[in-house]
Protein backbone atom coordinates (compact mmCIF):
# COMPACT_ATOMS: atom_id res chain seq x y z
CA UNK A 1 0.00 0.00 0.00
CA UNK A 2 2.77 2.49 0.41
CA UNK A 3 3.36 3.21 -3.24
CA UNK A 4 5.66 6.26 -3.10
CA UNK A 5 3.57 7.85 -5.87
CA UNK A 6 0.87 8.05 -3.58
CA UNK A 7 3.02 9.67 -0.84
CA UNK A 8 3.52 12.26 -3.38
CA UNK A 9 -0.12 13.26 -4.08
CA UNK A 10 -0.77 13.31 -0.48
CA UNK A 11 1.88 16.05 -0.24
CA UNK A 12 0.37 17.86 -3.01
CA UNK A 13 -3.12 17.87 -2.03
CA UNK A 14 -1.48 19.90 1.52
CA UNK A 15 0.71 22.15 -0.62
CA UNK A 16 -1.95 23.33 -2.60
CA UNK A 17 -4.76 23.23 -0.16
CA UNK A 18 -2.99 24.89 2.64
CA UNK A 19 -0.75 26.92 0.96
CA UNK A 20 -1.50 29.56 -1.74
CA UNK A 21 -4.91 29.69 -1.07
CA UNK A 22 -5.64 33.03 -2.65
CA UNK A 23 -3.35 36.09 -3.05
CA UNK A 24 -4.97 37.88 -0.51
CA UNK A 25 -4.56 35.53 2.27
CA UNK A 26 -1.15 35.17 1.45
CA UNK A 27 -0.45 38.70 1.57
CA UNK A 28 -2.34 39.15 4.88
CA UNK A 29 -0.55 36.50 6.61
CA UNK A 30 2.65 37.98 5.15
CA UNK A 31 1.90 41.25 6.65
CA UNK A 32 0.97 39.32 10.10
CA UNK A 33 4.17 38.70 9.98
CA UNK A 34 6.02 41.59 9.60
CA UNK A 35 3.77 43.15 12.24
CA UNK A 36 5.17 40.58 14.63
CA UNK A 37 8.07 40.89 13.90
CA UNK A 38 7.98 44.61 14.02
CA UNK A 39 9.40 45.04 10.31
CA UNK A 40 6.65 47.13 8.49
CA UNK A 41 3.16 48.19 9.78
CA UNK A 42 0.61 47.69 6.51
CA UNK A 43 -2.76 46.43 6.89
CA UNK A 44 -5.66 45.37 4.03
CA UNK A 45 -8.48 48.12 4.25
CA UNK A 46 -11.73 46.51 4.91
CA UNK A 47 -14.05 46.30 2.01
CA UNK A 48 -16.70 48.98 1.42
CA UNK A 49 -20.05 48.64 2.05
CA UNK A 50 -22.80 50.93 1.97
CA UNK A 51 -24.99 50.64 4.20
CA UNK A 52 -29.07 50.84 3.54
CA UNK A 53 -30.95 49.58 6.45
CA UNK A 54 -29.91 48.53 10.30
CA UNK A 55 -32.04 47.02 12.64
CA UNK A 56 -31.90 46.76 16.70
CA UNK A 57 -32.85 43.60 17.98
CA UNK A 58 -31.48 44.20 20.93
CA UNK A 59 -30.35 47.59 22.72
CA UNK A 60 -26.49 47.71 21.96
CA UNK A 61 -26.46 45.43 18.88
CA UNK A 62 -26.80 47.08 15.89
CA UNK A 63 -27.77 44.61 12.81
CA UNK A 64 -26.92 45.57 9.28
CA UNK A 65 -30.08 43.86 6.98
CA UNK A 66 -29.39 45.57 3.90
CA UNK A 67 -26.50 46.60 1.95
CA UNK A 68 -24.22 46.86 -0.99
CA UNK A 69 -20.76 46.09 -1.62
CA UNK A 70 -19.36 49.32 -3.05
CA UNK A 71 -16.24 49.75 -5.70
CA UNK A 72 -13.26 50.99 -3.36
CA UNK A 73 -11.38 54.62 -4.31
CA UNK A 74 -7.91 53.56 -3.65
CA UNK A 75 -5.99 50.47 -3.23
CA UNK A 76 -6.66 47.49 -0.66
CA UNK A 77 -3.24 47.46 0.83
CA UNK A 78 -1.06 50.49 2.46
CA UNK A 79 1.18 51.44 5.58
CA UNK A 80 4.77 51.91 6.37
CA UNK A 81 8.06 50.45 6.07
CA UNK A 82 11.34 52.13 7.10
CA UNK A 83 9.93 55.39 7.00
CA UNK A 84 8.91 54.89 3.64
CA UNK A 85 4.87 55.04 3.00
CA UNK A 86 3.65 51.85 0.99
CA UNK A 87 0.78 51.33 -1.41
CA UNK A 88 -0.37 48.70 -3.31
CA UNK A 89 -2.95 46.44 -4.80
CA UNK A 90 -2.99 43.06 -5.79
CA UNK A 91 -4.27 41.33 -8.98
CA UNK A 92 -4.74 37.79 -9.72
CA UNK A 93 -5.02 36.38 -13.68
CA UNK A 94 -5.56 33.33 -15.03
CA UNK A 95 -4.47 34.73 -18.57
CA UNK A 96 -1.07 33.43 -19.52
CA UNK A 97 0.47 35.81 -21.48
CA UNK A 98 -0.72 39.33 -20.18
CA UNK A 99 -2.93 40.95 -17.38
CA UNK A 100 -6.06 42.84 -18.74
CA UNK A 101 -5.62 46.58 -18.19
CA UNK A 102 -9.34 46.29 -16.72
CA UNK A 103 -8.35 44.53 -13.64
CA UNK A 104 -6.93 47.97 -12.85
CA UNK A 105 -9.87 50.46 -11.79
CA UNK A 106 -8.81 54.08 -13.23
CA UNK A 107 -9.66 55.40 -9.69
CA UNK A 108 -7.05 53.11 -8.70
CA UNK A 109 -4.43 54.12 -11.45
CA UNK A 110 -5.18 57.31 -10.60
CA UNK A 111 -4.84 57.13 -6.72
CA UNK A 112 -1.44 55.15 -7.28
CA UNK A 113 -0.06 58.43 -9.08
CA UNK A 114 -0.76 60.71 -6.36
CA UNK A 115 0.79 58.38 -4.16
CA UNK A 116 3.62 58.56 -6.54
CA UNK A 117 4.28 62.57 -6.67
CA UNK A 118 3.59 62.58 -2.94
CA UNK A 119 7.11 60.40 -2.63
CA UNK A 120 5.93 57.23 -1.50
CA UNK A 121 6.14 53.29 -2.81
CA UNK A 122 3.05 52.62 -5.28
CA UNK A 123 2.93 49.07 -6.71
CA UNK A 124 0.77 46.18 -7.71
CA UNK A 125 1.55 42.89 -6.68
CA UNK A 126 0.86 40.47 -9.66
CA UNK A 127 0.16 36.63 -9.12
CA UNK A 128 -0.07 34.75 -13.01
CA UNK A 129 -1.64 31.88 -11.83
CA UNK A 130 -0.44 29.30 -14.70
CA UNK A 131 2.95 30.17 -14.30
CA UNK A 132 2.51 30.54 -10.85
CA UNK A 133 5.06 33.68 -10.43
CA UNK A 134 4.43 36.50 -8.78
CA UNK A 135 5.82 39.86 -9.45
CA UNK A 136 5.85 43.02 -7.62
CA UNK A 137 5.24 45.64 -10.03
CA UNK A 138 6.39 49.41 -9.74
CA UNK A 139 4.28 51.97 -11.02
CA UNK A 140 6.76 53.19 -13.02
CA UNK A 141 7.02 50.75 -15.26
CA UNK A 142 3.05 50.49 -15.05
CA UNK A 143 2.95 54.14 -16.30
CA UNK A 144 2.81 54.11 -19.79
CA UNK A 145 0.26 51.58 -19.70
CA UNK A 146 -1.77 53.48 -17.76
CA UNK A 147 -1.26 56.94 -19.79
CA UNK A 148 -1.88 54.85 -22.97
CA UNK A 149 1.51 56.14 -23.94
CA UNK A 150 1.63 52.14 -24.79
CA UNK A 151 -1.34 51.77 -26.71
CA UNK A 152 -2.21 48.41 -25.08
CA UNK A 153 -5.41 46.92 -23.57
CA UNK A 154 -3.24 44.69 -21.83
CA UNK A 155 0.24 44.83 -19.92
CA UNK A 156 2.29 41.61 -21.37
CA UNK A 157 3.93 38.87 -18.98
CA UNK A 158 7.26 39.42 -20.20
CA UNK A 159 7.16 42.98 -19.16
CA UNK A 160 6.84 41.71 -15.69
CA UNK A 161 9.70 39.59 -16.10
CA UNK A 162 11.67 42.02 -17.27
CA UNK A 163 10.21 45.26 -15.57
CA UNK A 164 9.10 43.70 -12.16
CA UNK A 165 10.69 41.69 -9.62
CA UNK A 166 9.75 38.47 -8.67
CA UNK A 167 8.98 37.14 -5.51
CA UNK A 168 9.27 33.78 -4.65
CA UNK A 169 6.48 31.98 -2.57
CA UNK A 170 7.97 30.75 0.92
CA UNK A 171 6.45 29.30 4.06
CA UNK A 172 7.28 32.20 6.39
CA UNK A 173 6.32 34.36 5.27
CA UNK A 174 4.24 33.30 2.39
CA UNK A 175 5.16 36.29 -0.13
CA UNK A 176 8.16 38.36 1.20
CA UNK A 177 7.57 41.73 -1.18
CA UNK A 178 9.59 43.92 1.14
CA UNK A 179 12.45 41.73 -0.29
CA UNK A 180 11.54 43.28 -3.45
CA UNK A 181 11.11 47.11 -2.18
CA UNK A 182 14.47 46.60 -1.03
CA UNK A 183 15.90 45.24 -4.38
CA UNK A 184 14.24 48.43 -6.23
CA UNK A 185 15.62 51.27 -3.24
CA UNK A 186 18.95 49.50 -4.04
CA UNK A 187 18.72 49.90 -7.94
CA UNK A 188 17.30 52.94 -7.80
CA UNK A 189 19.65 54.51 -6.08
CA UNK A 190 22.52 52.94 -8.02
CA UNK A 191 20.62 54.18 -10.98
CA UNK A 192 20.90 50.53 -13.09
CA UNK A 193 17.45 49.77 -12.97
CA UNK B 1 -41.23 91.47 12.03
CA UNK B 2 -37.31 92.13 11.21
CA UNK B 3 -36.15 91.77 14.51
CA UNK B 4 -32.90 92.26 14.61
CA UNK B 5 -32.36 89.16 17.26
CA UNK B 6 -34.01 86.98 14.66
CA UNK B 7 -31.87 87.44 12.35
CA UNK B 8 -28.85 86.49 14.80
CA UNK B 9 -30.64 83.72 15.54
CA UNK B 10 -31.25 82.64 12.35
CA UNK B 11 -26.99 82.92 11.07
CA UNK B 12 -26.75 80.72 14.43
CA UNK B 13 -28.45 78.09 13.06
CA UNK B 14 -26.28 78.08 9.11
CA UNK B 15 -23.39 78.39 10.91
CA UNK B 16 -24.11 75.45 13.29
CA UNK B 17 -26.04 72.59 10.75
CA UNK B 18 -23.75 73.66 7.49
CA UNK B 19 -20.56 73.96 9.35
CA UNK B 20 -18.79 71.86 11.72
CA UNK B 21 -21.38 68.83 11.42
CA UNK B 22 -19.12 66.56 12.60
CA UNK B 23 -15.62 66.07 12.79
CA UNK B 24 -15.68 62.77 10.45
CA UNK B 25 -16.94 65.14 8.30
CA UNK B 26 -14.92 68.37 8.55
CA UNK B 27 -12.00 65.80 8.14
CA UNK B 28 -13.00 64.45 5.27
CA UNK B 29 -14.29 67.50 3.37
CA UNK B 30 -10.31 68.46 4.71
CA UNK B 31 -8.58 65.48 2.75
CA UNK B 32 -10.81 66.18 -0.44
CA UNK B 33 -9.27 69.59 -0.25
CA UNK B 34 -5.79 68.24 0.28
CA UNK B 35 -6.20 65.67 -2.46
CA UNK B 36 -7.89 68.16 -5.32
CA UNK B 37 -4.88 70.72 -4.88
CA UNK B 38 -2.45 68.03 -4.63
CA UNK B 39 -1.30 68.39 -1.09
CA UNK B 40 -2.22 65.15 0.12
CA UNK B 41 -3.05 62.07 0.06
CA UNK B 42 -4.90 60.66 2.60
CA UNK B 43 -7.99 58.71 2.95
CA UNK B 44 -10.53 57.84 5.60
CA UNK B 45 -10.38 53.54 6.14
CA UNK B 46 -14.28 51.85 5.44
CA UNK B 47 -16.08 51.06 8.60
CA UNK B 48 -15.06 47.22 8.86
CA UNK B 49 -18.30 44.99 8.57
CA UNK B 50 -18.20 41.25 9.51
CA UNK B 51 -20.53 39.93 6.39
CA UNK B 52 -22.62 37.17 7.37
CA UNK B 53 -25.19 36.02 4.44
CA UNK B 54 -25.47 37.44 1.24
CA UNK B 55 -28.55 37.36 -1.31
CA UNK B 56 -28.33 37.61 -4.84
CA UNK B 57 -31.82 39.29 -5.94
CA UNK B 58 -30.49 39.25 -9.27
CA UNK B 59 -27.61 37.55 -11.63
CA UNK B 60 -24.98 40.80 -10.59
CA UNK B 61 -25.73 42.04 -7.82
CA UNK B 62 -24.80 40.87 -4.24
CA UNK B 63 -27.58 42.07 -1.63
CA UNK B 64 -25.95 41.73 2.31
CA UNK B 65 -28.85 40.49 3.94
CA UNK B 66 -27.14 40.35 7.41
CA UNK B 67 -23.70 41.98 8.64
CA UNK B 68 -22.41 43.48 11.78
CA UNK B 69 -19.83 46.45 12.74
CA UNK B 70 -16.51 45.55 13.77
CA UNK B 71 -14.08 47.53 15.93
CA UNK B 72 -11.57 48.40 13.98
CA UNK B 73 -7.77 47.32 13.84
CA UNK B 74 -6.25 50.43 13.63
CA UNK B 75 -7.15 54.20 12.65
CA UNK B 76 -9.58 55.38 10.67
CA UNK B 77 -7.19 57.73 8.85
CA UNK B 78 -3.87 57.03 7.36
CA UNK B 79 -1.36 58.52 3.77
CA UNK B 80 1.31 61.01 2.68
CA UNK B 81 2.14 64.14 2.90
CA UNK B 82 5.40 65.55 1.59
CA UNK B 83 6.66 61.89 1.51
CA UNK B 84 5.95 61.48 5.52
CA UNK B 85 3.34 58.52 6.61
CA UNK B 86 0.48 60.16 8.60
CA UNK B 87 -1.93 57.96 10.75
CA UNK B 88 -4.52 59.24 13.33
CA UNK B 89 -7.89 58.49 14.68
CA UNK B 90 -10.46 61.36 15.48
CA UNK B 91 -12.25 62.03 18.87
CA UNK B 92 -14.88 64.18 20.00
CA UNK B 93 -15.68 64.75 23.17
CA UNK B 94 -18.45 66.72 25.75
CA UNK B 95 -16.56 66.59 28.44
CA UNK B 96 -15.06 69.75 29.66
CA UNK B 97 -11.84 69.29 31.53
CA UNK B 98 -10.45 65.39 30.06
CA UNK B 99 -10.48 62.99 26.91
CA UNK B 100 -11.35 59.50 28.67
CA UNK B 101 -8.47 57.33 27.64
CA UNK B 102 -11.21 54.79 27.26
CA UNK B 103 -12.31 56.70 24.00
CA UNK B 104 -8.71 55.18 22.96
CA UNK B 105 -8.78 51.65 22.04
CA UNK B 106 -5.91 49.37 23.28
CA UNK B 107 -5.11 48.16 19.46
CA UNK B 108 -4.97 51.66 18.13
CA UNK B 109 -2.59 52.65 20.64
CA UNK B 110 -0.62 49.60 19.58
CA UNK B 111 -1.12 50.77 16.47
CA UNK B 112 0.33 54.43 16.91
CA UNK B 113 3.21 53.43 18.83
CA UNK B 114 3.70 50.44 15.80
CA UNK B 115 3.76 53.38 13.39
CA UNK B 116 6.15 55.64 15.43
CA UNK B 117 8.81 53.19 15.95
CA UNK B 118 8.97 52.62 11.88
CA UNK B 119 8.90 56.25 11.39
CA UNK B 120 5.98 57.83 10.82
CA UNK B 121 3.70 60.66 11.99
CA UNK B 122 0.86 59.30 14.35
CA UNK B 123 -1.63 61.69 16.41
CA UNK B 124 -4.56 62.51 17.25
CA UNK B 125 -7.36 65.16 16.07
CA UNK B 126 -9.68 65.72 19.25
CA UNK B 127 -12.67 68.07 19.08
CA UNK B 128 -13.65 69.68 22.76
CA UNK B 129 -17.08 70.41 21.82
CA UNK B 130 -18.21 72.55 24.64
CA UNK B 131 -14.78 75.03 24.01
CA UNK B 132 -15.05 74.59 20.35
CA UNK B 133 -11.46 73.89 20.27
CA UNK B 134 -9.48 71.13 17.67
CA UNK B 135 -5.93 69.91 18.81
CA UNK B 136 -3.94 67.64 17.04
CA UNK B 137 -2.14 66.03 19.46
CA UNK B 138 1.47 63.91 18.59
CA UNK B 139 1.57 60.40 19.96
CA UNK B 140 4.73 61.70 22.06
CA UNK B 141 2.53 63.57 24.46
CA UNK B 142 -0.20 60.44 24.27
CA UNK B 143 2.18 58.26 25.34
CA UNK B 144 2.96 58.81 29.01
CA UNK B 145 -1.00 57.95 29.73
CA UNK B 146 -1.16 55.04 26.89
CA UNK B 147 1.73 54.00 28.78
CA UNK B 148 0.45 54.28 32.02
CA UNK B 149 3.80 56.09 33.20
CA UNK B 150 1.12 59.10 34.44
CA UNK B 151 -1.57 57.47 36.05
CA UNK B 152 -4.58 58.50 34.80
CA UNK B 153 -7.94 57.66 33.25
CA UNK B 154 -8.07 60.87 30.89
CA UNK B 155 -5.90 63.48 29.46
CA UNK B 156 -6.43 66.83 30.74
CA UNK B 157 -7.58 69.92 28.31
CA UNK B 158 -4.62 71.71 29.29
CA UNK B 159 -2.12 69.47 28.38
CA UNK B 160 -3.93 69.58 24.66
CA UNK B 161 -3.23 73.61 25.34
CA UNK B 162 0.06 72.64 26.43
CA UNK B 163 1.65 70.41 24.03
CA UNK B 164 -1.10 70.18 20.95
CA UNK B 165 -1.36 72.11 18.28
CA UNK B 166 -4.90 73.88 18.01
CA UNK B 167 -6.10 73.73 14.44
CA UNK B 168 -8.59 76.68 13.67
CA UNK B 169 -11.80 76.00 12.09
CA UNK B 170 -12.09 77.26 8.80
CA UNK B 171 -13.94 77.22 5.67
CA UNK B 172 -11.28 75.83 2.95
CA UNK B 173 -10.62 73.70 4.14
CA UNK B 174 -12.40 73.19 7.28
CA UNK B 175 -9.56 71.87 9.50
CA UNK B 176 -5.99 72.39 7.78
CA UNK B 177 -4.64 70.30 10.43
CA UNK B 178 -1.34 69.69 8.01
CA UNK B 179 -0.26 72.99 9.00
CA UNK B 180 0.02 71.67 12.51
CA UNK B 181 1.90 69.31 11.06
CA UNK B 182 3.80 71.96 9.56
CA UNK B 183 4.74 73.15 13.33
CA UNK B 184 5.41 69.95 14.61
CA UNK B 185 8.40 69.48 12.47
CA UNK B 186 9.91 72.62 11.86
CA UNK B 187 9.55 72.79 16.02
CA UNK B 188 11.11 69.04 16.41
CA UNK B 189 13.86 69.98 13.88
CA UNK B 190 14.53 73.20 15.92
CA UNK B 191 14.26 70.79 19.74
CA UNK B 192 12.93 73.91 21.21
CA UNK B 193 9.29 71.79 22.03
Amino acid sequence: MNYPNKKKSFEKVISTSKLGMTLETDINLTNTYYLEKKIAVIHKKPTPVQVVKVSYPSRNKAKIVEAYYKTPSTTDYNGIYKGYYIDFDCKETNQKTSLPLANIHKHQQQHLKDVYNQGGIPFLIVHFKRHQKYFLMPYLSLKPYFDQEIKRQSIPFDDFVKKGYEIPFGLMPRLDYLKSIDQMLSSESHDDK
